[in-house]
């Protein structure tokens, strides 16, 4: 059961709002992809302003955890100095993997907006959806489908240029 | 589906084993309590060591994702220089959360064993399997109820003395 919102059934004005967010998320995107990671990116926001940001920095960091999400979570919980991040609102351009999902969901982060749907390990609705599991104690809202063509195209650009490079000899 | 073993369905040779790693992650649940955390401890074991050590730190940290698991997954991964913990089995008190549980799947983790089942959010077979989900590009095989009772108790102890104490004033 997914309750996910996309955005083009959302009114103008609201859209171009959550469009001004996911570019910031964007931009966080191209700092992973400019250190050749896989480029994914988030932002976290609050009363109209930006208080988490984070990009996938797995190899650089060679840890598993460091996903765009959970470095803007990280990020964000010491700005408010309270791992609830109430009234937030998670803008990120791939939807969330079951870690990131989960983190949201311990977080009681209200709202997630995510830009293009992952096939393979999606958790806000496409493989499953953990941010509005009714058995846990917290669920988070989704609108999905901002901007999505751009956060697709920086993935699919991204393992585009993957293959065409040359084999390591 | 879970396709969980339990503890008591091994030879005594191999339960003596994980019951040993185990009490590894009971002590790092107590370095919790002592800081009025919610007694949860983890350890993560690679060719009979210890590599990764962590306890619930989300109240000290203000960190919604610094759970026992997340926070061994961690340095695990620093003393591998790899984000994948391939040989290595994580040993934790309570059945993981979904964002544990992800990270597990993340990190490539190929056993987790935990003590006591959570009802409320356990995603190791409890509420759901998240470890031995198909669609996943990665499955973690299970074995549960490894001093089940210790590993209960701790909560169950540190719940009651919680109750007990006079509200604020």
């Amino acid at each position: 059961m997914s309750l996910n919102i996309h955005s083009s059934e959302l009114p103008e004005n609201e859209r171009s709002l959550h469009e001004f967010w996911m570019k910031e998320a964007i931009a966080e995107a191209h700092k992973a992809e400019s250190l050749g990671e896989v480029p994914i990116g988030a932002v976290i926001v609050r009363n109209g302003e930006i208080i988490g940001r984070g990009y996938n920095l797995r190899e650089t960091t060679l840890d598993s955890t460091a996903h765009a999400e959970m470095v803007a979570i990280r990020q964000a919980s010491i700005a408010l100095n309270s791992w609830r991040l109430l009234d937030c609102q998670l803008y990120v351009t791939l939807e969330p993997c079951p870690m990131c999902a989960g983190a949201m969901v311990q977080s009681r982060l209200p709202l997630t907006v995510y830009g293009t749907t992952d096939p393979k390990a999606g958790c806000a609705g496409t493989l499953m959806n953990l941010l509005e599991e009714p058995r846990f104690n917290h669920r988070t809202e989704i609108i999905q489908g901002v901007l999505q063509e751009e956060c697709a195209e920086l993935l699919t650009s991204f393992f585009r240029q993957l293959r065409r490079k040359p084999p390591k000899s």
